[in-house]
């Protein structure tokens, strides 16, 4: 089944101790697309500008996206500057030029009306809000935030968390969104303002599913996948966007969407994260197989199996 | 196989957001003695003062650890004093109190001689090699230690390492001790050092077995146990001790240490560290029976295997 998905595509400058980029193809949508190609088709709902050309469309292509949701704005394109210098977990933000996306106004093409699988990709919840009313044939919609809009937007926020299926965030801004610091506690809070299922992600330790509107700590409600210890991480940048494009895109190439899909989609979006990590912007995530992406599957399975 | 501990008996004061407890019954040898009463017979040498009473001594007897080894001294036992009110994973110590520990010799009753485990908790790095030594029939002997011998008595704990099979640390004590801030590259350091496997401790996090000389971040030489998200963590002081008592008494317990044991062993220290943080203190360790052990075995099982 197809996947919508709408969000930013962006150009960032990056520092981590392995070095230095500068305007690389970024964004959350970029991520996320680029990952869950790998499991189904993929259309994209943006806005760039007239820095984006076709260097960075010929990636989208290659991939077999659609991007005919994807806005040619005059002016530039959404950029982002940061580094990991100190912290390979959490980015140091230098500079936010939000340029054409400060007025992007979602446009959705009529051919991608029909997507059964739609993602709210890290946006204001005013818009995330107006794809979803505008795409009532999703039948499983997830969607992401981010501190900013749990703590200045949270009203907006709260109604886009009503039509969420799935919300996928961190630690942080869970304990953050149900103000508990318990995580399970947290987890609990945030399945009561909608979402069916909240996957919290917890970067270099894997991501953990919280599920069931009774569901107990201590019973079958949860979910862990690990992830895998990784001797580099070269740039952290859209990890957890990654993640969410393996999981989400494997779910929507799932013919019934059993417990079992679910836990295997949580894997998906592990591996995804960590072949992210392993170059700086999307450069991993262009080139790989869906060979090398079940191989390394295979591995995360061996490392937390016990039989 | 009869595990020999060699480490503190104490009394904590703790506070936590749960509560407060004025001077139970703590320190390593007996949270670890504890958690592997439940997998085989344990052997403690450590030593008490004059306030460690029959109330205390029950604790040991009523799980049937041999306490022969521990020494009464004239004067107060170990007395550590701290809080976990701003953060569950780092307690902030108010007042230690050495007492008889200070002068610490520790002495092997002859009955422990012929034990096949051996595991040297959080002491003096001379203290963990002198009683390694005096314990020549030990086949597997595992240890412990803490950032302040990291720091200040390197050299005397280098020596410990070298007679090591398996070191149990956390990720902070990792990084430090491999002066190396990538945690697979710093536990490849510390398995340089001496031990044939590194149990990294991630807290809420699980664990990570690394093993072999010829590791490879990507291969079958690391496992992961999951952590399971809690509900409520009363008070997290000895999950660490408790962790390694379950890893180790469940591999004392069996007759061969296949790599199947080994992964097993990691989920038994994952399991007995979630019990110990349900109550204050040793409390809820004192009242387990193996079936609720491995019952909870089970759902940690569930909560992160595919199939």
């Amino acid at each position: 089944m197809a996947i919508t998905v709408v969000g930013s595509v962006a150009f960032d400058s990056i520092e981590t101790p392995a070095g230095r980029r500068d305007r690389c193809l970024g964004g959350a949508a970029t991520y996320f697309s680029l990952a869950a190609s790998y499991f189904t088709s993929v259309r994209v709902i943006a806005v760039v500008g007239e820095d984006f050309t076709a260097e960075q469309q010929s990636v989208f292509d290659a991939r077999g996206i659609d991007t005919q949701g994807i806005e040619r704005a005059s002016g530039k394109s959404f950029f982002w500057e940061g580094s990991y210098l100190e912290n390979l977990n959490e980015a140091k933000t230098h500079n936010t030029e939000l340029n054409v996306f400060g007025s992007f106004q979602p446009k959705i093409p009529d051919a991608y009306r029909d997507s059964e699988f739609l993602f709210l990709a890290n946006i204001d919840p005013v818009l995330q809000k107006r794809v979803r009313e505008a795409m009532p044939k999703a039948k499983l919609v997830a969607g992401d935030t981010m501190n900013y809009w749990i703590k200045d937007h949270q009203d907006a926020l709260r109604e886009v968390l009503k039509g969420l299926d799935i919300l996928l965030i961190n630690d942080t801004e869970t304990r953050m969104l149900a103000k508990n610091n318990n995580l399970v506690q947290a987890a609990r809070g945030v399945l009561e303002m909608g979402p069916r299922m909240l996957v919290v992600k917890h970067g270099e330790y894997g991501a953990t599913a919280f599920y069931g509107k009774s569901h107990d700590a201590l019973g079958a409600k949860t979910f862990r996948a690990p992830a895998l210890p990784l001797e580099e991480v070269v740039d952290p940048t859209g990890a957890g966007d990654s993640f969410a494009g393996g999981f989400f895109g494997y779910l929507a190439s799932q013919k019934d969407l059993t417990p079992g899909a679910f836990r295997r989609a949580m894997f998906y979006g592990s591996v995804m994260g960590s072949f992210a990590v392993e170059r700086f912007g999307t450069e991993r995530l262009q080139q790989l197989s869906r060979e090398a992406i079940d191989q390394r599957f295979g591995m995360f399975r061996e490392l937390t199996h016990l039989d």
